[in-house]
């Protein structure tokens, strides 16, 4: 593709996050990090396989309060781990049922428990323990003495604030999915199976040049579409459809993560102006993304909009997110989140509203937060509710 | 697509499912499932969505001794979930990082922690709580007197053993795969970039009538491949390379998984015996894929072929596992896995050697175990290394 930037990273920049985790650790005591899931072992050793589909075997990743992190990784994944930055790369023959890492684990942390010492693991929100819990529960059970505390916040902080090279790749597989949305006037068209499509819209996102196009959901439905996380049925695109396509379509592991909406040869009045009101929440949510800012300013700065046609709030319990290496990273805008708005955080706005009989509409655009404000990631939508 | 089955089940599939666990759960005296990961809630509910894909909300499903499971699921996901068999439907408006679902789920356990009763929960191998670890800490702590217990194999009992209509939707995504295969000569020649290949090869899968490639890894290098799990790079193919992609498409929620191997423009003569080996390795584990076979019976008549050229076993760990709603799901072929096959498991047939510099191999098919023996659910492969 043209203009593509460059796969992977230097090593400085994994060297940095990790420099910044160890100082962060430092202050709040933790002698090391415990990492199981893919996004955290990939930030600080930018090992990246789609492997991790598997649920087979867990992966290990452990940052010492000095020095480089060090993988405990089943030997299937040695030949890639070696092309890392990393130094100390322990593996077994998995999988292994009765000890699946639980030996390696326990040489590394055993010194740690002896000495009483406190290790960070991730307990917090929106997060989960990539291992099986009865190895988790063996493994502590054996580590007396070992105190664990919750090292979501720390990462959060680090994963939040994206480098110049992150923004980057998500800036690229933005610009991908904006090229792939505007063809879907061309791709779509009455009596086509939804399905179809969902088919179309993935091969045309590849052709484009994203890696892969893992999410994609979406609705189309007479008047206005009733729900945001089906699959597609076989349901023929009709006139006077509301169709919404939303996309998390990846390159070199940064998403994208924003839909549009159009009307199949015309569009009823009511969806007309629930499309307005979102695309000027939207407009409010961008002017609101300043540094210094909150999430919850965010939030009520949309939602302020979005009251003047629903003032109940909606179903998906927040006007938009995080985004980078998953589809949905912290913070949430939403009234309960008081982050505060740093330059270089990626966010998705993601204002949506029910009207009508049961239906609901969906807007969303990515950015990224600077200096002077947002700057758009994605080609913003249409002002009007455009119609195929 | 022509000939694709039906999507979805009947309720009935759904119903007996519920009907094998609970009897199960009496028998092992367990008074209710809790699950937290999709293919569990998936296949008691039918609920399928890709919005799983995003961390951030987690979403349970508990399976009472009698009656229909119960949902307690984020309100993004209740619309939807109204459309499966289920009745009890609870949500809440999610995320919500002070409650995401304890009260809910605390107002479902309460009554059994009162009566110490056993709830079944899957910690074993190959399983992971997709819950912040956190939220299940204080869950617990709040429900003195219940018991916990692995439900690892249980599930497992019942996950292992696909119906008519599960086998169905593999053996179509298996054509599928097939098919996508066939055209790699066509899209695959010296010096195309990799990476070029896979986005060529995502393309005609879907278009042959994936819903989705969302697993695609290969190698490709002179004289054999080093590694097989890694993202592909921008080098190009050159003749004298052997190239190999292993696909886990998905058609309706279920997986194919298997690999194809070619050489470009000409093979070497250890990487054609190697693929020999692999080829009558393959078959000796389809002659051995018996009702009443173990994993072990079927690791052990694979690896006496692949010993002619290696005898120290891969890096893999097995050689091959089952298939279905994951790309891969237990059991695994290995000496340590002495699960007895049955009618209707779904197998890959996964043989693999090192070989020559630091080369690996891997051959890959799809089988479901029947009365007479293995019946392949994809085209096999050819007998002799192909070259492109």
């Amino acid at each position: 593709m043209t203009n593509a930037p460059a796969r992977g990273f230097p090593t400085e920049e994994f060297a940095t996050r990790t420099a910044r985790a160890q100082a962060e650790m430092a202050q709040t005591g933790m002698a090391g990090l415990l990492l199981t899931t893919e996004p955290e072992v990939r930030y600080f050793s930018g090992f990246q396989t789609l492997f991790w589909q598997s649920p087979t075997r867990p992966w290990f990743l452990f940052v010492p309060a000095t020095g480089k992190p060090i993988a405990v990784i089943p030997e299937i994944g040695a030949e890639l781990m070696r092309q890392s930055w990393l130094d100390d790369i322990r593996t077994w023959s998995a999988p292994a049922p009765k000890d699946d890492g639980i030996t390696l684990l326990t040489d590394i942390l055993a010194p740690f428990a002896g000495r009483g010492d406190t290790i960070g693991l991730m307990k917090g929100h929106e997060t989960h323990m990539r291992m099986p819990l009865g190895d988790y529960e063996r493994l502590i059970a054996g580590l007396g003495g070992l105190r664990i505390v919750d090292a979501t916040g720390l990462i959060r902080g680090l994963r939040m604030v994206k480098s110049e090279a992150e923004i980057d790749k998500i800036a690229h597989i933005c610009a991908i999915g904006s090229r792939t949305f505007a063809r879907v006037p061309e791709m779509a068209r009455e009596s086509q199976p939804f399905e179809d499509l969902f088919r179309a819209f993935r091969r045309e996102g590849l052709a484009q040049g994203a890696d892969d196009v893992p999410y994609l959901v979406g609705g189309a439905d007479t008047g206005g579409y009733h729900d945001v996380i089906s699959p597609p049925s076989r349901r023929p695109l009709a006139r006077g459809d509301i169709l919404m396509l939303d996309t998390g379509s990846v390159w070199d592991g940064y998403f994208c993560d924003f839909d549009r909406n159009w009307a199949i040869g015309q569009a009823d009045d009511l969806s007309r102006r629930a499309y307005d009101v979102l695309w000027r929440a939207t407009e409010a949510g961008i002017a609101a993304a300043l540094p210094g800012a909150t999430c919850r300013d965010l939030f009520h700065a949309m939602q302020g909009v979005i009251a003047e046609m629903d003032d109940q709030g909606g179903d998906v319990g927040r006007l938009g997110h995080g985004l980078g290496m998953q589809l949905t990273e912290w913070p949430s805008h939403a009234a309960w989140d008081t982050t505060e708005l740093v330059e270089n955080m990626v966010l998705t706005l993601e204002p949506s509203l029910s009207y009508g009989d049961g239906r609901i509409m969906v807007h969303e655009e990515n950015i990224v937060v600077r200096a002077g404000g947002a700057q758009l990631l994605t080609e913003r939508a249409a002002p009007e509710l455009p119609i195929i």
